[in-house]
C-alpha cells in the first residue's frame, strides 16, 4: 500500500508548486476517488496532451500549425507581442485589448541558469520580422532583472531593422495601493501618466 | 487549444487544494512536459488505483485483504488504534511508538454535513470489538469539536462491554512554542504532565 502511495506522491510532487505534504495528500486523494473519476482525470491529461503541439510560426503551444492566433485574418498581422511563456498568450488575450499576434520565447535570458538567445525562440522571431511587412514589436516580458534584459537584448536586436519595438507600461496595477507600491513601479507610474 | 488547456485545469481543479490559478499553470505545466513523463505520470496513479482495495477488517487503504497491517503477528492485536483517514495511520506508524491494529472511520461525526454513525466505519468497528480479545481502543481522532464529539460517542458506545477506552494524549506539539499556544492546549498539556 504504501509504496503505491508513495510512487503516486512523487509523482505530484514534480509538479510545480506541490510540496510533500500537499503531494502525499493529493495521492490519498487519487486513490480514495471512485474509478470513473479517476479515469475522467487521467484521459484528459492524456487526451489534450496528445493534440497537443507548438504552432511553428509563433512558437505557442496549439493543436494545429499554424496556431489560431495566427492563423486569423481579423487579427493585424503588422503587429507581433513578444512573450516568455504560453500562459502569458491566454493573459493577454484576457485583457480583449490585443488584436495582433504573438511570439512565445519559451523563457527569458537568464545567464546563471545557462540561457542564453540561443535556447529562447528569438531566431524564429527574427525570421517572421525579415519575412513579414511588421510595423511593431511590442515586448511584453516580465517587467524584472531578466525580462529588462531580455526586452534590452531585442530591442537592440531588432531597432536596426527600422521595426519600431515598444515595452509594455509599467505603472500601478488594478487593486493596487500607492501606499504599499514599490519605487520602481512608482516611476513608471508617473512616466506613464496620462491625461484625463 | 484554449479547449483542451481548460478541461485538463478543471480536472485539476478537482483536486483538495488547488484552486484556479494553480489548476491553469499545473495544467501548462503539464502540456509542456515531455510526453514520457506525462505517461509515466498517469500510468503510476492507473496503476495504483487500480491496485487500491479497502482492508475489511480495519477500513483502511490496502492492496490486500485483510492488510499488511492487520495480518501482521508480530503486532499486538488487542490495542485498537481508532482513526478519522487512512493518512492518519501513516502518520502514527511514522511515529514509530504504537504497535496495535488501526480502525479508519472514514470521517467524524458532524451532523450539519450530514455525516452521523451510519455513515462511519462505526459498525465495522463493533463487530471487531465482538470478536477478537480486544483489551484497549485508543481514540486519536482530532482534537477538533467534531473529533471529540466522535471520541465521546464512541467511548459511550464501547465501554459497556468492558473494554477500555483511551483518547490520545493532548498536549504542546514538538517543536511549539508555549507563548503561542491556545488554552485548551495548554490546559491539556498540564492534565498530561509527567514527573521527570
Amino acid at each position: 500500500m504504501n509504496k503505491d502511495l508513495e510512487e503516486v506522491a512523487l509523482q505530484f510532487r514534480k509538479l510545480p508548486g506541490i510540496g510533500v505534504k500537499s503531494a502525499r495528500r493529493l495521492a490519498y486523494f487519487m486513490l480514495e476517488r471512485p474509478q470513473e473519476e479517476v479515469d475522467l482525470f487521467l484521459d484528459t491529461i492524456r487526451h489534450a496532451r496528445s493534440r497537443v503541439c507548438y504552432c511553428s510560426t509563433c512558437c505557442n503551444l496549439a493543436t494545429s500549425d499554424p496556431c489560431d492566433i495566427c492563423s486569423d485574418d481579423r487579427r493585424d498581422h503588422s503587429i507581433i507581442c513578444v512573450v516568455e511563456q504560453p500562459q502569458d498568450v491566454t493573459a493577454m488575450e484576457q485583457s480583449q485589448e490585443y488584436h495582433g499576434l504573438y511570439h512565445v520565447l519559451h523563457g527569458v535570458l537568464s545567464p546563471l541558469d545557462g540561457i542564453g538567445p540561443e535556447q529562447l525562440k528569438i531566431k524564429e522571431l527574427l525570421k517572421r520580422l525579415e519575412k513579414n511587412d511588421v510595423k511593431e514589436v511590442i515586448i511584453a516580458t516580465d517587467p524584472d532583472t531578466e525580462g529588462e534584459a531580455t526586452a534590452y537584448y531585442l530591442s537592440r536586436l531588432i531597432k536596426p531593422s527600422g521595426i519600431k519595438v515598444t515595452r509594455i507600461g509599467r505603472g500601478i496595477p488594478a487593486g493596487g495601493a500607492v501606499g504599499y507600491t514599490d519605487g520602481i513601479t512608482l516611476a513608471g507610474a508617473v512616466e506613464n501618466r496620462k491625461e484625463i
